[in-house]
Formats: structure tokens, C-alpha cells, sequence
């Protein structure tokens, strides 16, 4: 029996959780998949030529990354930005993409143009050419896929802060399913200017929060002592913490979809007047989250400045349960 | 409302069909999408920097491209091949490849594990590394997306065989459910060869039937006399017909999932040699389905060449019906 369906639990991918479907793939793909950064495990792939090419893919799928309630050409645009938003994490420039869709026979062809359009006009503004898709007949399902290539010439990779580094985000955290989601501007020039800033060390787009994406940054051996008085709460925080019954806290560490720069930087970074430099040239708000330290062996990675304690917000956003 | 999904069948997809679709879609897509050769309507899409770089996309769905039937190992394969016999069809080189999934949380480890190594002996033999990729979860739906890059000197375009070229085909045509479909050889090595055969003129893959792909292939105002006698049938179409209630013929024009190369050669590549060279080179079969005349003004494209009378065959595969 080749059913691709299981109905013993135990035999299921939600059995493993992403990330341990993600390390299951990788042993299965074997020598054919490299590891980062010419492979799997960064924003972009870094491709092996030495002309620093990315190259990322990024999904969207009804009811999941954007519902009956969105503005279509917002979803249309958010599709890419996704994409982009990876190559911002890159320091990247965005080059060519191409559109794969899945769409029942019953999808509406106005509500299809004002998806596609959304993307267009989202593709001009980038300055990103669609040269090629593929569409495929679902029974009811409706998704795309992007796949998006770019350039930098200092690929800025993750996994790389190291004690002492101070850590940085753009923009504010949390309550993204307002609307954030949805209307967020891929940092781009941002991470193109961080790429060029030698004491930036380390960067990562905020996508499943930052309980899951801040971990990602540290070497191994690494923790971060937070100031928890200077996170960037978003205005959305408040009022979806009063329904959700969860603290605003955990809104910041695990919405995701924030879409916002989380960079490490050497010390000397603020003291060479880094911060001013960023102030001068983007209006994006820039917030020092704190310091990374090292990790007592088996430690968690989050730890209170004010109490040297873990943080307790629960984990990041998990695929697969 | 933005509900993506309408009741009312004039507003659906399904009511303008697969190429009314790509001609919305290029139009809403507005300069953003380039046309072929940069840009949408080939094989892969030729990037404009000049290096022949090429960029392809194809999705492989459960319940669609393969079933439960089918040994999961011969699915993974199938992807990638999919996008290999469409850079085979470009005569070029296969790159790097990032892969997309949409997985229900009760997809079987045993079955995804078994297509991605599937997948991953077809990229090892390939030279392809998966550099990347992406999972979604769904609540039912079970595709997957690659996209591969690659590079060719002289990428062979469609929509360029004109008159007094000859129409060759390799391998065999029609009846590609029975197996075929799963268990193809991409024509790489073949299209790489052709690329570098100066009076071969324009390649496409066979993968939606004669009937669809041999109209592609030829320039505006040209039409094919077929030697109807001489079609490569494959071995199985003699069975399907006989529980299909359609012709053999129409089997070969339409059944699509050949994944052979169809091109146009200029008459003196028969003259001096080509076929011989081929013979010489390579143990796939070769067979010249007829030559390119003038298309009579609103006439049919294919032509039996007997009886000078347009080919009765139906369409070829239609997606969005």
C-alpha cells in the first residue's frame, strides 16, 4: 500500500513537529541537499558559485496565510513580501520569481485579478520580474508558491551571534494578525545597509516569533540576556492579549509574522555610532532587545536580564502541531 | 466580500480555461512579466542576463499526477523529472532545485519518507542539490512544488519551426497512464546534444499531447503535414483504446505525459547526417512525424498529409476544463 495518508498517529508527520520533519527530510535527501548556507537552514539558499545568488520559496494558502476577509490584492502582495522579506534577511537584492498556483475549477476569476494585480503591482515596486509559473487544477484546495531569486555580496547568514553582541530588531513585535500580516513592508533597503555595516554579524527575519526565530541567531553555546522593559510591544498587543487571555509577553514572543529584522552586531557597533547612522537614513524604528552571553550547558536560550531566569513564553509558531 | 471561491460558474476559472487563464494572468501580471523568451510561455524562462540562465517551476499533486497506487518513491522522482524534461527541452543544464510541500498533519512518515528519497536518487543521478524549500501544513490537500534552475548556450525556443522544416519526435507517444507517466527518462542528454545541432530550430516537451504541444512549436502562419503511418505508438495505447472507446490516434494526440522531446530541424539536418549522428550517440528511438507548410488563413494547424485534411484528434489535455 502506497496510501500517502496514515491513520496510525504515531506513524503521522504531526508525530515528529516541524522541526523534526524538517531534520527527517534532510537525512532523507541525503548528499543531494546541502547544508547551509549553499543549502537548507537559512532564509535563503546561498548558491555555491560564489556570486553570493539566492535563492527562496515561500507559500500561501487560503485559510491559512490570509482568509475570505483580506483585500485579495493584499494577499496577492503579501506572497511575495514573504519572499522578499527572506531576502531582506540576506542583505539581498530581489531578482526574478516564479508563480506557482493551485486552484479549484470554482475560484473566482475577479477575486484571481485582484490577486494577481496585488502581486504586480507589489513585483513593480520591487522591481521584481514574474518570468514563469505554473498553475494545477485542485479539487478545493487554494494555494501558490514563490520562488524568488536575488543577490548580495555579503550574504548575511544566521546562527552567528556570539557573546558579547548586542542584539537588535526593526520595527515592533506581536498582534500581527490585526493586520500587520498582511501590510508589512519587507525591510529590504534596511537589510541591504545592514549587509554593508561590517560589525553586523548575524541576521533573521522574525517570521514564527521570537521564542523560535532569536534561538535560531545564537551560535551554538550562545544566550541572550533580554531587557524585557525594552521590547517594541505593537499597539495591536493590548487589546488581543485582553481577548486571548495569554500575556502580552507571550503575544511578543510567539505571534510571528512580524516580518521585522532581528540582527546581532559586535559592541562596537553602537559605539561607532551604528545606531545614529541607521537613524539618518531609515525612519524604521531600531531597538536593542540585549546582550548575548554564553549558555550554561543545557540552559535555555531566553533569559531575563532583570533575573538571569528563562523566559517563559512558550515556543515559537510550530508547522505540524 | 473577497471570497476567492464563487457560485456563480460565469465568474469561475473553470470558464475561460486553461489558456483564457495564462492570457488573464499575463495581462493582470501587466509589464511586470516579460514575455517569452525572458518571461513566460516557454519551457523555462531564459533570464535576461545573458548567460542563458533558466529558471522552471512544476507542481505534482495526490489524487492528480499520482495515486495511491503508485510507489512513492517513482512520485518523488516524478517531480523533479518534470522539471528536468522541461529543461531538457531548452537544452540545458540542470542547477540547484528548492522544493515546496503542502502536507496534511496525517501525511505518513513511512510514504513522505520514501518520496523524498525517491526524490533525492533522481537529483543524485541529476547532479540536482535541493537547496531549499518549504512546508506548509493543510487541512486535506497533498502537493508538492520544485523549481530548478540551469544554463544553456543556445536555449532552444518554441514557436520557431517554420516552413520546409521537418517535425521529429523521440521515444514513443500515447498511453503514458499505463506507467510511462511515472517512469520516464528526462531527455536531457538528448536536448543537450540538439542544442548543439546548428539546423535544430525549436524544441518543446511533449507533456499535454500533440494535439496541444506540436502547434506550440510552430512559428505563426505555419501548419504540419503528419505522416500518419509513421506516429511512434506506444505499446500501450492498443489496450487503453479498447476500453476507452477512443482511437489509438486520439490517444497519441491527446493523452499527454510523454515527456519526449518534439522539435524542428531544418531539411538539411536529415541531408547531412543529423539523424545518423543521433543513431551513432544515443538508443532512444527517433521518428520524423512530417514536415512544416504554410498555414492556410483560420485553417487547422495539423494536417494528415495523405489527405491534406485537418487531424481529427480533440484537444489536448485542457487543465480547468
Amino acid at each position: 500500500m502506497n496510501d500517502p495518508l496514515s491513520t496510525d498517529p504515531t506513524e503521522q508527520i504531526a508525530s515528529v513537529g516541524e522541526l523534526g520533519l524538517l531534520a527527517h527530510i534532510r537525512e532523507w535527501l541525503g548528499p543531494t541537499a546541502p547544508v547551509s548556507p549553499a543549502g537548507m537552514g537559512d532564509d535563503t539558499a546561498v548558491l555555491a558559485d560564489g556570486t553570493g545568488n539566492l535563492l527562496t520559496t515561500d507559500s500561501l494558502v487560503f485559510g491559512r496565510h490570509f482568509d475570505a476577509e483580506l483585500d485579495p490584492a493584499l494577499a496577492g502582495a503579501k506572497l511575495l513580501k514573504r519572499n522578499l522579506s527572506d531576502l531582506a534577511a540576506m542583505g539581498g537584492q530581489p531578482g526574478v520569481a516564479v508563480l506557482a498556483g493551485f486552484l479549484p475549477p470554482q475560484t473566482s476569476l475577479l477575486w484571481l485579478e485582484r490577486f494577481v494585480r496585488g502581486l504586480a503591482d507589489c513585483a513593480a515596486h520591487w522591481k521584481v520580474q514574474i518570468v514563469g509559473g505554473d498553475l494545477t487544477e485542485t479539487d478545493r484546495f487554494l494555494g501558490f508558491n514563490l520562488t524568488l531569486t536575488g543577490s548580495a555580496q555579503r550574504p548575511l547568514l544566521r546562527g552567528q551571534a556570539g557573546t558579547g553582541d548586542e542584539i537588535w530588531v526593526t520595527g515592533e513585535l506581536g498582534g500581527s494578525i490585526a493586520g500587520h500580516h498582511a501590510r508589512f513592508t519587507p525591510r529590504l533597503p534596511e537589510g541591504q545597509w545592514l549587509a554593508q555595516e561590517h560589525s553586523v554579524r548575524s541576521v533573521i527575519d522574525v517570521t514564527d516569533g521570537l521564542a523560535k526565530d532569536l534561538p535560531a541567531l545564537l551560535s551554538a553555546a550562545s544566550a541572550v540576556a533580554l531587557d524585557l522593559t525594552a521590547l517594541p510591544m505593537r499597539a495591536t498587543v493590548a487589546g488581543l492579549a485582553k481577548s486571548s487571555g495569554r500575556s502580552p509577553l507571550a503575544h511578543v514572543f510567539t505571534d510571528g509574522e512580524d516580518y521585522e529584522l532581528l540582527f546581532a552586531a559586535a559592541p562596537e557597533w553602537r559605539s561607532k555610532g551604528g545606531p545614529d547612522r541607521w537613524a539618518t537614513t531609515f525612519e524604521t524604528r531600531l531597538t536593542c532587545l540585549g546582550r548575548v552571553v554564553p549558555r550554561i550547558e543545557s540552559g535555555a536560550p531566553l533569559l531575563d536580564m532583570a533575573t538571569e531566569q528563562p523566559i517563559e513564553c512558550g515556543p515559537g509558531y510550530a508547522h505540524f502541531g
